[in-house]
C-alpha cells in the first residue's frame, strides 16, 4: 500500500456476510453498537460482490457518491461517519498532531462510485458489502491501514464483519465509545473447505420494512429480543464457534436454523410486526426440514435475513442432490438452463422413495434462480484478496482519466483505473 | 336440574372463546396443567358453537362417539378422562362414600354425538367449543352441578374458559393436581355492549400441526416461549383485566395484537418452526395497522389462534365502515351476497382518501367469508342459557326415542330429545 504517497484512485471489491447467529437490534444509534455479538460466513466474491472505486483530485468541488449508477445523497450520516473517521486515520497516520495541517490530498473532495452485482435491498445485506467496500476503498486511497472494521461498522453494523474471510465474529463490545465492538475471525476461509452455500432468490423485490428502521421498532418493542440478546445469543455463541472449530454439521446447521427462526420471531414479536418470511420462505423451510428427516440427520441447513430469499448451508457431497430436489420443488420456468448460477452441480436422479417424502405439491418458478458458491475471504483491494483466492473483478466500464470527471465520461489508466460503476 | 332423578337424554350447546392472552404450551401433559394463565372473550352461540347430545340406555352395550356425523374413538383419552371424573363426581354428589354402590344408571353405557356448526381443525378452536359442550352435557345427564371448568380443562385445555360467558380468565393455578387451574368470569358478557368480534375466514383447510403437538413441541425447544410464560404473560394479564374493567379498547386492542404476534414468534422459535398464519394472514394484520393508522388510533384489533383465520375485535361504530374495507381488499367472489355471515352490517362508502390510504393491492377471493358476532355467555343447556340470552339451536335431526338406539335411527321425546347430531 503506497503509505505516505497515497493513490489518487483506488478500487476494491467486499464480499457478502451470511450471519448464522444474527444481529437485530442497537444499543447505540450513531455508533451502530449492537445488542448482541453476532457470527457471520463470509461468501466468495465471484457470485456476490459489491464494488467500489473512490478518487480524490484537486478538480472535484465536492464530494459526491454513485450507487448503482443513480447519484445518491453523499451527506448521509453514515457515509459521512466513515469519511470522517478514515479522513482523522489518515491524518493521524501521517503524523500530525492534533495542530498539523493535514497533507494536502486529504482536503480534496471525493467522488466514490458503488455497485453490486446483485439485488439491492432484497435482503442480501447489501449495505454490509457496500460500507465494507467504501471503506477499504477510501482506506487505501488514503494509505490507512490496521483495524478497519469498527469503521466499516459505523456505515453499516454487519459490514464490519465483510471486512474479514471465513468465520467472523463481531464482539458486541462493552465501551461506550465502540472500540472494543469490532470483528474477528474465527477460523479462516480455508478452515472448512467441503462447506457450501446456496442462494434460493425467491424474491428481488425491495423489502418492505427496511433493516435500520425495522431493528430499533424491534428494540423498542420487542420482549422477546431483550431477551434474546441477553439470555439466549451467549450460550449459542460458545455452541456455535465449539461447532465451526469441529467442523460439525449437524450442531452448526441446527443452531443456523434455530438462530434464523428465532430472529424472525422477534421481527414477529416487534409491534407492528415485521415479516421477511413469505410463503415460499415458509416452503423452503419445510422442504429442508424434509429432506433432513429423510437423511435422519441435518444435510441442509437454512437462514434467512431481511427479505425472503433464503440462504442454505451444506457440504459439497449434497449439493448436487439437493439442487436437484429444489429444481423438481420449484421447476424453473424459461430459465432452466440458468436457473443454478455460480459453481456448477452436475445433473443427478433422484430415487421414488426420495422424491415422495421430500418433494410435495411442486410450485414452479417460485424461486427464480439458485446461486452456488462457498466461503472466501473479506473486503480486498480489486487486483485480488490478500491470499489470492479471489478473481479480479472485471471493470464496469474503462475510459481515460479526464480532469473534471464527471459521471458518464469515465477513465481507467492502468493499475489505477477510475471505472464509473454506475454504467454498464 | 334433575338432581337425584337423572335425565336419560340431554342436549347442550357450547360456543367458542377468542383467547387475546394466548395459552400455548402445558406444565402438565395429562392433566392439561398450561405454562400461564390465559384470558378470552366467548363468542355469541348464533354464528359459531358445538351441540352436543348424550344419552344413557341400559339397552347400550358399549360407550360410543360420533363427532360430525363420523363415528370417531371413545377411548381417546381425554374424552375418557372427562367421562371417568363426570360419573366419579356423580357418585360423589349422590352421597355414595367410597364403599358404597353406584346408581344404577352411572353404570349404563353412554352414546355421544357432536357436531360443530364451523369448520373442525381450522384454528378456531373446535375442540374447546367442543369438550365444554361434551362436559356440559354429560355433568346435565348424570345431575352434576357445580365446578366444571377443571373437569372440561381435563379435554382440552381452553374448553375450560367455554364453560363461562363474556371476559374469562383460566387461571395456571401452581398446584400439581390442577384443582386450582380453573376458569372465571373477569366480566360478563353485558359488560362491554359495543364490542364486535369479525371472523375473517381464510381458509377452511386443515392446519398442518394440530395444537396438542404443536404446543409440546414448542414447550420443548422454543427458549422464548419459557421466558414469554415466565417473565410476559404475568404482566399481561394484569394490564389485560385492567383495560377490560375500563372498557379502554384502544389498550385491550393493542394488546391483543401483541400477545396474538408473540404467540405466533414462539411457534416460529419452535423447532422445526411452526407456522400458522399465511401470506393471507399476513395481509390482514397489515390492513389492520394501515386503518388504525389512517384513523389515528387503535380502532380494530387482530388476534390468530392455530390457524389463518383472523378474529377482528372493533367497536359497534366501527363495524360497518371496517366491513367494507374487507370488502374492498378481499373482493368476493360469486357469494358476494352471503360474504357477510352472522348479524348484519349496512352497507357504507368508503372515502377517496381512506381507500388510498388503508386498500392497497386487493386480493380477490382471498377471505372466503365474514362472520359478525358479539359477546355472550358460556355453555349451556339446548334451551338457551341461563341469562336466555342465546337462540335456541336448532335440532338436526329428529324422531321417535326407540329402545336399541342406534346412529342412522335417531329419536326425539319433547324437551327430552335424543338427536342424532351425525345426520344432518
Amino acid at each position: 500500500m503506497a503509505g505516505e504517497k497515497p493513490l489518487t484512485v483506488a478500487t476494491c471489491t467486499a464480499p457478502v456476510n451470511i450471519a448464522v447467529i444474527k444481529y437485530w437490534g442497537k444499543r447505540d444509534e450513531e455508533l451502530i453498537l449492537p445488542i448482541n455479538s453476532s457470527l457471520s460466513v463470509t461468501l466468495h466474491q465471484d457470485q456476490l460482490k459489491a464494488t467500489t472505486t473512490a478518487a480524490i483530485s484537486r478538480d472535484f468541488k465536492e464530494d459526491r457518491l454513485w450507487l448503482n449508477g443513480e447519484e445518491a445523497d453523499v451527506g448521509h450520516p453514515r457515509l459521512q461517519s466513515c469519511l470522517r473517521e478514515l479522513r482523522r486515520l489518515a491524518r493521524k497516520r501521517r503524523g500530525g498532531s492534533a495542530g498539523a495541517a493535514a497533507p494536502l490530498s486529504l482536503a480534496y473532495k471525493v467522488h466514490v462510485a458503488s455497485v453490486n452485482n446483485f439485488p439491492t435491498a432484497a435482503g442480501l445485506a447489501s449495505s454490509a458489502a457496500g460500507y465494507a467496500c467504501l471503506v477499504h476503498t477510501l482506506a487505501r486511497l488514503y494509505g490507512v491501514e490496521g483495524e478497519l472494521s469498527e469503521v466499516a461498522r459505523q456505515g453499516s453494523g454487519s459490514a464490519c464483519r465483510s471486512m474479514l474471510g471465513g468465520f467472523v465474529l463481531w464482539l458486541m463490545g462493552e465501551r461506550p465509545d465502540g472500540k472494543d465492538s469490532i470483528a474477528q475471525q474465527v477460523a479462516p476461509e480455508t478452515h472448512w473447505p467441503e462447506l457450501r452455500v446456496l442462494i434460493l432468490v425467491v424474491s428481488a423485490e425491495k423489502k418492505p420494512v427496511g433493516s435500520t428502521a425495522g431493528m430499533q421498532t424491534s428494540v423498542d418493542t420487542s420482549p422477546l429480543l431483550k431477551h434474546r440478546a441477553e439470555a439466549v445469543v451467549p450460550e449459542r455463541m460458545a455452541q456455535m464457534i465449539q461447532f465451526i472449530q469441529q467442523r460439525d454439521f449437524e450442531g452448526f446447521g441446527q443452531l443456523t436454523m434455530k438462530d434464523s427462526n428465532q430472529f424472525h420471531a422477534t421481527c414477529l414479536d416487534t409491534f407492528p410486526p415485521i415479516f421477511y418470511l413469505n410463503d415460499v420462505s415458509r416452503r423452503i423451510i419445510a422442504l429442508a426440514h424434509r429432506f433432513n428427516a429423510y437423511h435422519g440427520k441435518t444435510k441442509v441447513a437454512y437462514t434467512f435475513d431481511a427479505g425472503p430469499n433464503a440462504v442454505v448451508f451444506t457440504l459439497a457431497d449434497t449439493v448436487d442432490e439437493f439442487v436437484e430436489v429444489v429444481k423438481c420443488s420449484f421447476p424453473p420456468g424459461s430459465n432452466g438452463d440458468q436457473f443454478l448460477k455460480g459453481l456448477p452441480a452436475r445433473p443427478t436422479s433422484l430415487s421414488e422413495e426420495l422424491l415422495s417424502a421430500v418433494v410435495l405439491e411442486p410450485v414452479p418458478g417460485a424461486i427464480q434462480y439458485i446461486f452456488l458458491t462457498k466461503v472466501r475471504c473479506g473486503a480486498g483491494p480489486e487486483a485480488g484478496c490478500p491470499r489470492g483466492c479471489c478473481r479480479r473483478p472485471e471493470p464496469i466500464h474503462a475510459g481515460e482519466l479526464k480532469r473534471g470527471w464527471t459521471p458518464g465520461l469515465t477513465a481507467c489508466s492502468g493499475r489505477k483505473k477510475l471505472c464509473l460503476l454506475g454504467l454498464e
